[in-house]
């Protein structure tokens, strides 16, 4: 049996809850798991706001942890390893996109946390393709995050070339924002966060970034005019992204990592005048995810965490919806 | 004097005008007009709908000819040489658009026709590095619509280095479309052209397409989700943009060529999760229009004009406006 914390409706207490998980597949590992990440998007599974969620609901799916035991077709890793395991648990690997490495944009891909227990547990389950060997480095405390927080942002790095010479904007210094500072820092490129807290702005600076914008100062917004080459947006609120389009250099993109459910308002004429992309991308590839555990673990980055026991899940799910964290609420397996 | 057809408003019957060009710059040629292309951004500037046209506007930038003199420091042209000359005519030169080959993208680019005379006219001028000059077999009749009209296709196919192996659509086969149909069967591609006429759907597998698909017959467009990777659009109306997305491949690009005044409504989950992007591009660069003429010769392919004499130029307005012809209508210059 599998040990775990479930909801049983939408927002309901985390309890108890126990699983048979049947036998292991043959292309599955079973992780024991060490750590465990809270992503915005377990929130919003919880609550079930996509209504996808099916209960009882085991959220978890920033796992980090070591194998405990491998299916009989899992040659390339073996009961000891340490892995983290991220939003997705699996794949068809056969469809064109598993086939042309682009395992996260499989159709059929299967969520770690949709219609599959989670990693709020001692244990977890996933197709063997889906976790990623840790480096040495990247201790399983902090290793979790990188798996959907990390790898959302770094994701658009690597799909689009992103040049060492591009300046780049960061809209949401949260979560998801600070490890992007992090690593667009350390990818050699001029990064700018944008934010209107004071607080943010400090702290947005300590984290990497070379200057802050206030996005709520028209001034400063219009000196900014055709300045990034990027600008990746974290926030799942609307702004004004006409204003935002206008600090775009030519051939700019604007990329959501994340955004809120009301459409998304553009003028085309913002697009076409100065060649322009809007865009989004979800979370990476397996490929992706261990070329940004080895880029993380040369450049020594890793996300900023609170801690707690998973016993505590409640509070810290808690502390994740009404304190905005700096940055990233990491539970540790205490079960017993 | 330089004889020419202008408005006098907006919108005015365009009537015989001669104006002095002073004396011919350092860095320009003079064009000796044979043949100009009329471009729907003629219409629009002609009637002021971008409020930006100074009267008295003499329209055309879709002129080919031969150079009848050129400034003291144009040493690569010479009286004689054949070429044309498209929406610029004249760049900075200098700043960093110009100076990464992306003239086009040039803020203080010199419109042919905005605040400059253009080429519903005996000659035209035009700064020297705007001109190019044209393959022996293109002729100047119908060269002309290439260098706005066939540019403004052919561009994203170099921009995004569409790959042969790409499936693109088309949205509206007229003067963009038809040529965009053309060429990219020549890139190699798979061609859709998205049309809900009979008529246009038998003109569109003439010009070239393999396919087309009645994007109002929702079971067709249902039909055809995930099949593309690149749309390009066009038309200057609003359509169900969202019910397009859906149509692109994970990875894949709605580009916009025109546009509605309106804004643009986007589901930002639409372009995260298959990881799309929605762009936009004006005309190209004087190296990719000389690119662009290259594969134009190599592959025989010309836009399908009707020809109307200069002084039949209100006609030839009004048939552009009122018959959407197959496809472009040229000006043949016959002034005396």
């Amino acid at each position: 049996m599998i040990k775990a914390y479930a909801a049983h409706e939408p927002g309901g207490e985390l309890q108890p809850f126990e699983y048979d998980p049947g036998p292991l597949r043959d292309d599955e590992v079973e992780i024991d798991v060490s750590h465990c990440g809270i992503c915005h998007s377990d929130l919003s599974m919880w609550k079930n706001d996509w209504g996808m969620t099916q209960y009882p609901f085991v959220p978890g799916h920033e796992v980090a942890g070591h194998i405990s035991a491998v299916g009989k077709n899992v040659t390339w890793l073996a009961p000891g390893d340490r892995v983290g395991l991220g939003w997705h648990a699996g794949y068809c690997n056969h469809c064109h996109s598993c086939l042309s490495g682009d395992h996260n944009l499989c159709q059929d891909a299967q969520g770690t946390i949709v219609g599959h227990h989670g990693g709020f547990a001692d244990k977890v389950r996933a197709q063997a393709i889906s976790v990623v060997k840790l480096p040495e480095s990247i201790s399983n405390e902090l290793a979790g995050p990188l798996f959907c927080g990390g790898i959302t942002v770094f994701n658009p790095m690597v799909q689009f070339d992103l040049a060492p010479t591009s300046k780049v904007a960061v809209i949401g210094i949260g979560g998801l924002g600070h490890m992007a500072v992090k690593f667009l820092r350390a990818w050699g490129c001029e990064v700018t966060a944008f934010t209107s807290s004071p607080t943010k702005r400090t702290e947005a600076l300590a984290l990497g970034a070379h200057k802050t914008l206030d996005s709520r100062d028209s001034a400063a917004l219009q000196a900014a005019a055709g300045q990034f080459d990027l600008i990746l947006s974290t926030v799942n609120v609307s702004l004004d992204w006409e204003g935002y389009l206008s600090t775009l250099k030519s051939k700019g993109r604007l990329h959501f990592l994340g955004a809120a459910l009301e459409p998304l308002q553009l003028n085309v004429f913002s697009l076409i005048s100065g060649q322009r992309s809007v865009s989004g991308s979800p979370v990476g590839s397996p490929a992706t995810i261990a070329k940004m555990l080895s880029f993380a673990e040369r450049h020594s980055i890793c996300p900023d965490v609170k801690q707690f026991a998973m016993s505590e899940v409640n509070q810290a799910m808690k502390h994740l919806e009404q304190v905005h964290p700096q940055y990233r609420v990491v539970l540790r397996n205490d079960f017993t």
